[in-house]
Formats: structure tokens, C-alpha cells, sequence
């Protein structure tokens, strides 16, 4: 297991869907940066189950408590330790899963890897996991606003339906609407489609489009660790991510070089390039432009029709759960996706400093 | 700058395109596994500069020589220090790049990242950094193939030409032409596109695929170190790679949850799925199928015409390159892409010793 | 900060003295193992103040609380998060503390490094942090049973008074009395100078010996990575520890090599060595000898004499501390000691599965 | 196998004794900084072969090349390749060694940890390996400089002989003698009992002592990472070290508290310590007063008397060694505890950069 992310700001998180609580400790954060139960709650809020009619209807308040690190509002730079605990967590609903285990789900590769499991809700494995990312990536913002570096999240496509997505995207126009796209005619079928598959006990994905406005010219730590590098591991760290672009992505492969490549202009006193194809980053450095990703997130696993699977002991079987489950998991993801970016780039523009 | 990869089987890369030699020492290779200069350089030949009409023509025959950790054509459990001399670097070839900024290039962001900058031959940000990955990538195909795992890269796509892709993709189908794609009808057509495209003095990107055989159940370390996170890291931090996608990937995206859920079978004594959009991880673990994998290449940033750009003083000038370089930069990147999975998964067999 | 220890087990403590909680998370604790919170809490019980008449009378019943990573008494392989509450924070205590630096505490080093400190109890810098150590090193000890190695502190001298060590030191010799100290005659006349010295208002020191027994022949890592290299590292992270030794240590500066070199032998089966001057290791690895470590405790810094310090102004002051304080931290010190040695050798022996 | 040391200013090493060459990777040395192979060299010639009647006589030049990440003089923030060739390696002077486990030295724990050794002259096991510390110091010396820092050790005591150090000690007064001690009266006797024990065939241990002037308040990382836990711990990766103190180390034991607290005042605008028992740290932070340290180095375990052993079959034989070797490790050790003090003080300056 690798619980730890980061290594300047590094986190490490804990718990599982059904035990008492979730929590994650942060270690690294920069003393007297204010830092308040109050202000991540509020990004808890946007990832917390129950929000709307096409999430998940666990009730969790997700409340979140700051046990250490943090004295008279302001961060003593000592790790600080967040704590939420977990209160609706209906076990009964899992009966069944003790001994089947669901398809695209990681129930069986966790008993082949380490022999035990808590099946309760998918213990470690569930999605639950992701609201401690999103109370760390809260303290990570307050760097990044430090820095006057902005990360915008939002839902570019569900299923087939494509956003036309404006040129001036806003924290006002993503949270217009419940499924997070800034395209609102768009984001009305996307609701409706959501909502439509959920009574049929399907599940949808999505693309999430993540843009990094006011990163400078630097940040990065090449060969390995190059930004984009960094930033792929963190997207697919995320439960369901099943592919990550950076700039224009798998299209620049239909490109040729004179086509793609981004002329660098001076603008004033600020180097740009004339185009953004790379996406903000070269070499494994950011540039100065726009960063930009997305991030493809494949169908909730947890469907309520019937299929085939097998159970603990190996005997073919079918499933059919029943249960609350998110039909898709994009719009709760944004935060998620924002969180992570956060994290990458709290971390390295600390690791910055260290360079001269 | 990060040039360590790895936790167990560990490896730290080092040097510069034109300085004297580049090199690698790998930390953390079990004792006793065979290791002769003869095996590493089979895979460097497959990466080398002026191979074949598609590359570069810079002559560099990559001689590599061990520098310790072998003993009497063992390793010792010591560390293995690997070095290959740089021969024909021509540096005037790069003079006017002293002062001149290639678009789509690190040159600038590494001025503006360390003040400083080798930029002979593109210095540290040079591909020929990558030969050091397939050095480290020969010795840890040795542990991977004491697991009986196997990693096959080809090429799956030119520009827009796409191979037909055969159910079974060997070696020798890969090995039968310059371009490293299994598919000999499409092969010729990607030779000559590139050919052309090298004669108009433009450059082209592809598509790598990438698949994992016999990889056990259990391999991958959640929740921040999933099995495709890692390998996302990995890749991403090739040079020219703008994408990345496991199993189905994006195509995720237009699947409703009963189309891509996976059911899972046992076969004989072994459980698999019946379908494998998944693409061999599940919750970030292996599940036994073939892992499967597809990386996106820009065009290569060297091309031949005049492009807009500024000098090291910020005024607008233009450049038109001249030298050695390769077109496209998808059929040496093959071995760089199994080397890059290759480490990975060494290090997470190992790894996995210590769970249990 | 840096807040995390071990590599493979890896152990991650946050909390304050006076703060709501303090807590450990544990990653990489191999799955299957049995753990209870009785079981830990008999170790905490141990290190926990007001257990006898020479420690502080500071009540704290330091309940453990397991909050994740065991399912039905078992590891399961993923992050075990333990909490404890602080109960008997007599903030009140500490009013003055606010402004004045104690001599010889942290508290004017955190200021400047920080510009923020949790003033109350010392926060961070309070020994008090030790308990999750302890309790981490609880589950660290079970992988040590499963492979037969006990590791065995015990108080060898306080002040001037040198205990007469018996060859044959067992937990019951050390339990017999409240200083722990093997030698029963010797702890009678140190329990008396610790009250003496508490009723003085002041504090005294002492030397702490540790004894690994059972650890096979190739444990440790070499070069930086030494195992007596990894003991002094956790053993000077310890509070108040000022020196380390292993084997004869200093006393090995006045011998001469050849009465220094231990001769090796074969005993039935098990190579061993004549004398054990080196105290179990030779080059960074164990040699299966008894290991021995012998470590300096600096006398308490807390006294209740007047004392001449500056306040947070920079003004000269003066400072007469009340409030409750062990006039003497060996005895407490007994299981702290074991528990880091536990963690060193549990990474240690699961790293090793890593090399063949 | 560890071989790599530090987080930010990270150093690899490799090489064995006898094979072609020994080295060490830099990564995270900041760019810009002036380095040149006669810089190092300096430094590589304190330690050096054959620089005394009193040293070995193996005959190295020990010169040092740089392969990489210098350019026209400064680091380029990209690794640093450091390479030093061996030359003077007579390996017919360890034929018996191949099968004879000399006591008190790693020969038998590697066969026993890796089932492989290369036995020429100790292998990886040989202080051989130091040279690279000492070359990867002199690139840290270079940052301490830089920030005003100064480290300097010298030889304290020769088995019983102990030196009057005076209370001003410059690298004038160390170096005014072979046996590296500022008294000299003393270093004459230590040099006459070293050269007869030579000629006994025996070997002598010493005390290095260790003076850091000039480091600010702040540097250090608590709790894990205290600065006396990573200097103790740097310490112990030096071959032939036992022991290690800060402050008056061991000597603490025997004062109360009254006696050993360090008043703290005001010096003009400094804050400073009235006495300095703490040896310049407290709470793992530096307070900005001298840092003091002691290190214990066992005689040399390679003595020209006959000694028991086995030999790889486990049968009892005797051996009597020829060769070259130090009869006294000390006075070569002077820069290597420089070096290594250097190295980690650098990793913290860095790092410290980080905290706010």
C-alpha cells in the first residue's frame, strides 16, 4: 500500500468506507498559513454524497475536524492531522458482497494481494477514500493562492454528449448546474441522461477538463518527476480514471511538427508561445501558459442489473446489487480532480525554492 | 531536478548530450541474477541513433560498460553503475542555439528554471537521456522474466495511419521492419510517410501500444501508487509523450457500466474476465489479464523550416535547424516504453515481497 | 518537519501535547497479522505518566483507539490509523510559557524556525508525542515475534549510580521495579535519589542499554543505510537522547585490534564470533550476534529551581516552573527506546525479502 | 542495498575497491553554483592513499573527473557524475581472502545477506567507497560556504592518548601535522605510538572531534529527522564508527539538571546560550551556538597478526594477512566526517527554504 503523496507538502491517508472515520495527516505545510475546519468543509461540501438528484444518496455530512497542526487558526508547521467521520454507513447493504465479488471492482485482486478484505462498502477500495484528497488539496490551495495560481475542474462530456465549452470558463458558470459543466444547454441533457440511466440501473463516464491559470515559468522537476508526469500519476491515482492528456493530447499525434509546434513570442515582458499545443509544459517544465488537461473517467463499476461473477470460493454466480451508488461519478470528481491538482502543485512549487 | 525512479529497484540517471559520457546506477538489483554488458547492449542497438533511413543519422554506437555491482558476471546486490560514452557530438551543429530558443523545446524554460544551461544538443532535456532507461530497462526485464512476464511495445499508429493490429503480436512481427509495427502492409506506408516527411524537412508523431503478459494477480500498490498510476508516471515522463490510456481509455467514456464491466470467470484454476476493458488492473492491482496500453506522441519539436521564436535577450528572431534528427521519434521509442514498464514493474514484484 | 520513519513499515505521528488528540498512521504493515488495541494498550500502559511515584503525576489513561486497517482483529494491509485522546490538559500550567523561553526546551528554536508555537505543554516538542511511537512499535513488535528476535531495554545507570548488569537479563528482572533496572539492589538506591532529586526541584539522567536477541545473520543495508546507522538515527530522535554507542563503542577507542577483533567460529551449524566487541554488526549488517546499544538521557530540562532565560521580547527574565514533570525520563524511556529499535528492525526484516 | 544519502541535495555512490572505477551521482545541487574538478580534488587529496608514513601505501591518485551537469564552470541544476578511477588495485594481494573470512569485517555477513562477494580488497564493503563522499562533500561545502557555515574535525584522542585541544582551533593547526590533531605536542606522540604499532603488525581506534560554527537558528526537522538524529545517523554510516555524541554527550548523565540547562540571553541582537551542554541543538533544531560532536573509531579491524576464522565452508582456519593498510583510520577520517557533516547540513539548508 502506498498512502503517502507528495514529498515537500506530503500527505497520507487512512481509513475505509464503513470503519469509524476517514482522516488524512498533512506533513510539510508551511507555518501561519490561516487554516480553518470552516474552509475545508466547504470544498467537502461539493464532494460530499447526497448533493443532488444524480448522486449517491448516502447521507454523510462529512464534517471535518483539525486534531493538530493548527494553533490559533494559523498552521504551526507540525503535521495536521483531519479526522471525518463516517455515520451513515449501512453495513447490511454489503451482506451479499462478504462472498461475491463485483465485477470491476477491486474486491478480488485485494483478497489475492493480501488474503483479507473488509467488503464492507468496498472498505479501503471505495471512492470514500477520495474525501480526505479533497481536505488536504483545500490546505494545498491556500499555497497555490499564495501564488496566484488558479485550478479550474469541470465536466467536459458525459457518455456522448460533448460540451461546447466557452473560452472564459468560471467557478460561477461550473457550479450553475449540478453536473459541473459550463455548457448549460449542454449540462441540462447531461443531468437528464444521468438521471434517465440511474432509473435503469446503469451507469455513465465522463471527461473531465482541468485548466492551471498563473503556474510560472519553472515549475516542474525533470526527468522523472516532469510536471506532466506528476500530474498523470495523481489523475490516475483517482478511482475510475482510465486515461490523461495534456494539451492537445492524443490529437497531436494526427499533427506534423510544423503544425504543432508553439512559436515563442515575447508579450510585454512575459514569454508566451503564439499557440498552446503542448499544454502549458515543456520538457517537463511549465511555461508559463495555461495548463491544460483531461482526464477520462469510465462508467461507474456498480450497476443494479444482474451479472455474472464468482464468488470467494471460486463457484460461478450471478449479482444483483441493490444499494446507493453514484450512476456517474463526474460531477463529484471535479473536486477530486482540483484536489489532486492542488497537491502536485503545492508540492512542487515548495521544491521549488530549494533550487537556487 | 528528479532523476531517481523507482523505490526498490532504483535507478538514478545522469548526463548531457554533448558532455563526455551519460549513464545509470541502479540500487536495489536482487544479488546473483546474470548480467553481461552483451544482453544490455542487444537492447541499446534497438534504440540507437542511425539504425535505419528513419532516424537520425548521428553515429553513435552506444557502447555500454559496466562499472560495478557485477562480479564474475554476477550481480552482488551492490549498486550497478552503467556508463556509455558520448562519440560523435558534433557540436557545432548546435552553435546558434546558444542564444536561440527552439519552439516546442525545454531550451527557455530551463533558462528561466536554473539560469543557466548546457545547450549543446539540448543538454539534459536531449532524448539521449533515454538510453540510460534502457540500459536500467535491460537488467530489470531479467527480473521480469524470472516472473515470466513479458512486455511488448509496437507501433500502432503514424500520423494518421493506423496498423491493423493482429490478435497475436510477437516480437519478430514488431522486429520485421524499422518502424516496429506488427502490421507489414501498414509498416510500409508509415516508412514512406516518414521518409517524405523527413525529405519536406517536417516531422510526425504516433501512437505506442503497449501490452503486459503474465503479470500475477496482486501486482500494483493502491491508493496513490495504483499499478496504472504508476505507469502513467512512467510514461509521461518520456520525452514527446502528450497522452495516456489503460484498457479501453477514453473510449471508457462512451460505454454505459453493463457494456464495460468485466464479468469474472474462472477458467481451469484461474480467475479472468470475460471481457478485459479494464485492461488488466482493477482498484489500481493487476488482475491477471494482459495489461494494456496506449501512449500518444507529438511530432517531433526538431523540424527543418523556419520558425518564429526569440534569442536569450528576448528579441523575435527566427530559426531554421539544421543537423541530425529523427522525423519521428515512435519507432526508437518502442524499447524506451518497454524499458520504462519494465522498471516499473520490477519494482512492484519486489515490492510485493514485503506484504505478506 | 518530518514526521514519517521507516521505508517499507512506515510510520507517519501527528499531535500536541495540549491538543484534542495525538495519533500514528501505519503504512505498509503486512496483511494477516493480529492486532488488538489490548495489546498495544499493555505497551502504552508502560510508557504512560503517573504509573509510579518517580514519573510525572500527569493522568492520562492514553486509551488507544483503533480507527482503521484491522477487520476482525486482522491487518488487512492497508494504512492502521490509532488515536489518542489527551485528557488531563491542565492548559493553566503553562500560562507563563506563553512568553518565556524554558532553558534547554525547544521552545525559542521553534519560534524562530516557525514563527508560531504551540505553547502549551511544549505542543510538538512535548515527549508526549512519544506515546504514539510506542504504540506504533507495538504492532512493529509483532513482526519480530513471527521472526523469533526480542528486543530488551532496561535502565543500566542513573546519574552516577551503575547498575551490575546479570548476564541473563529477562523482562521480569527489568518489570520488577519502577526504574527498570535489572539489577534490584542498585534500582533501590536509584528509586531513592529520583525522590530525592524530584523534592530538590531537580532532575537527573541516566544510561539506557538495549539487547537484540534473535536476529538473524544480513539484516541492515548498506553503505548509508547501516543498521547501527538506521539505531543511532532513531535512537537521537528520541527526547533528550545526547549519544549513542553499539558494542563496546566508545570503550573501543583504547583497544588495541587485536583484542578488538572478534574471531569467528562455527558452532554446530551457526557461525559465530569468539568475544562480541562489535556488538552483533560488522559493515552495516547483523552477524547474529546479541546486538548492544547503550544510550545517554540527558538529565529532565524541566526543574523547578529559578532559572535565567529571555521572554519572546528578547528581555531578560527569569522562570520558577511549576507543574508536573518526571524528575528523571529513564524509566518512561524503557519502552520508548524498544519501540524505535522495533521499527528499525520490522522495516529492516521486511526490506530484506526484497533482495533475493 | 542503500546507497544513496540526503532528500534535497541527494548523492548515489558506487563502486567497489577493485573494479574499474568508484563514483557518486549528485541531484538536487542548485545550478549556478562554481564547481571545478581542482576543488575537489583538494578535498580528495586530504584523504588519499599513501599521504603519510602513517597511512597506507597503496598508491591512488585519486583523481577526480566530472562527467556532467557542470557547464563552463557552474552546476546546471542537472545531476552531477563524479568518477574517480582505481588504479593501484593489486588483487593478488587478497587471493587468500577469496575463501578466509577476516574477522571483524564484512566479508562473511555479505556472503551470508547477497550468497555472492567480490572479495577483492573488500569489494563494496572496502572504506574505499568514502572517496566519493568526500568529492560529493566538497560540492555541499561549497552551499555551507554560502550560508557562512563552517565544519571542522580533528583528531581528539589515539587510543589512550588524549589532546589538550585548544579553545581556538583552525584548519591551520590541524593541518600542521600528519595525525590531523591542533595539539601538537600531543600529535607527536600519537604519530610515534601509531608508526610502532605499525610496525607491531597491530591497529589503533581514535575520537574525532567536530566543530560546525556559523549555522543559524532553525535548521533541523523535527521529529524524526532531528538534526542530531541525522548527524548521528550520517556518523554511523562511516566504516569503523561506534560511537557518537552531541554536546557533552555521554557526560550528561552524571550532571542534574541544575547543572546541565543552558541559560538562554540576549547578545546584542543575537540569542545565544550562557553554557552550550546542549552541544547547539535542542528539540532537533540548531539554536545557533557552536555544534559539537564527538565520534568513536574502533583500531582498524585489518591487523598483520594471526587471528581465527573459517573460511566459505565453515571450517576453522587461521589467517594472517599481508597488504597495504592504515594501521590507524583516524587521521584519513578527519575529511570524511567533514564531508559527511557537510552533506547533510546542506540537505537541511535546502530543505529549510521549504518552511515558509
Amino acid at each position: 500500500m502506498s498512502n503517502t503523496f507528495g514529498e515537500i507538502f506530503k500527505i497520507t491517508t487512512w481509513g475505509e468506507s464503513h470503519g469509524p472515520a476517514i482522516g488524512v495527516v498533512i506533513d510539510g505545510c508551511p507555518s501561519n498559513i490561516p487554516i480553518s475546519e470552516r474552509m475545508i468543509q466547504k470544498d467537502l461540501d461539493r464532494r460530499k454524497p447526497g448533493q443532488s438528484k444524480i448522486t449517491t444518496s448516502r447521507n454523510e455530512d462529512d464534517k471535518v475536524k483539525i486534531l493538530s497542526g493548527v494553533f490559533e487558526g494559523k498552521a504551526t508547521g507540525t503535521p495536521i492531522s483531519l479526522i471525518i467521520e463516517n455515520k451513515d454507513n449501512r453495513s447490511k447493504d454489503y451482506g451479499e458482497l462478504a462472498t461475491k465479488y463485483r465485477p470491476s471492482h477491486a474486491d478480488y485482486v485485494y483478497d489475492a494481494k493480501y488474503g483479507i478484505r473488509d467488503y464492507r462498502g468496498g472498505g479501503r477500495a471505495s471512492a470514500r477514500e477520495t474525501a480526505t484528497r479533497v481536505a488536504a488539496g483545500s490546505i494545498a490551495k491556500i499555497i497555490l493562492k499564495n501564488h496566484k495560481v488558479e485550478v479550474l475542474a469541470y465536466t467536459s462530456q458525459i457518455h456522448k454528449l460533448k460540451a461546447n465549452v466557452p473560452s472564459k470558463v468560471s467557478p460561477t458558470l461550473i457550479e450553475k448546474n449540478i453536473v459541473r459543466c459550463p455548457d448549460q444547454t449542454m449540462a441540462k441533457k447531461m443531468i437528464s441522461l444521468i438521471e434517465k440511466t440511474k432509473k435503469q440501473g446503469d451507469s455513465l463516464g465522463g471527461v473531465v477538463e482541468c485548466i492551471i491559470k498563473g503556474l510560472p515559468i519553472g515549475i516542474g522537476s525533470p526527468v522523472f518527476d516532469k510536471l506532466e508526469a506528476k500530474l498523470a500519476h495523481a489523475m490516475l491515482s483517482i478511482p475510475a480514471v482510465k486515461g490523461f492528456e495534456v494539451g492537445v493530447g492524443f490529437n497531436s499525434v494526427e499533427m506534423k511538427g510544423s503544425e504543432h509546434n508553439d512559436a515563442i513570442l515575447k508579450k510585454g515582458r512575459t514569454v508566451i508561445t503564439k499557440t498552446n499545443n503542448a499544454g502549458g509544459i515543456v520538457g517537463g517544465i511549465s511555461n508559463g501558459m495555461d495548463i491544460i488537461l483531461r482526464i477520462a473517467f469510465k462508467p461507474t463499476a456498480t450497476i443494479f442489473k444482474k451479472q455474472k461473477t464468482i464468488d470467494n470460493k471460486g463457484k460461478a454466480t450471478t449479482l444483483k446489487m441493490s444499494g446507493r451508488h453514484d450512476p456517474c461519478v463526474v460531477p463529484r470528481a471535479i473536486p477530486i480532480v482540483e484536489a489532486m491538482v492542488d497537491l502536485v502543485l503545492a508540492d512542487e512549487l515548495l521544491k521549488q525554492k530549494t533550487v537556487k
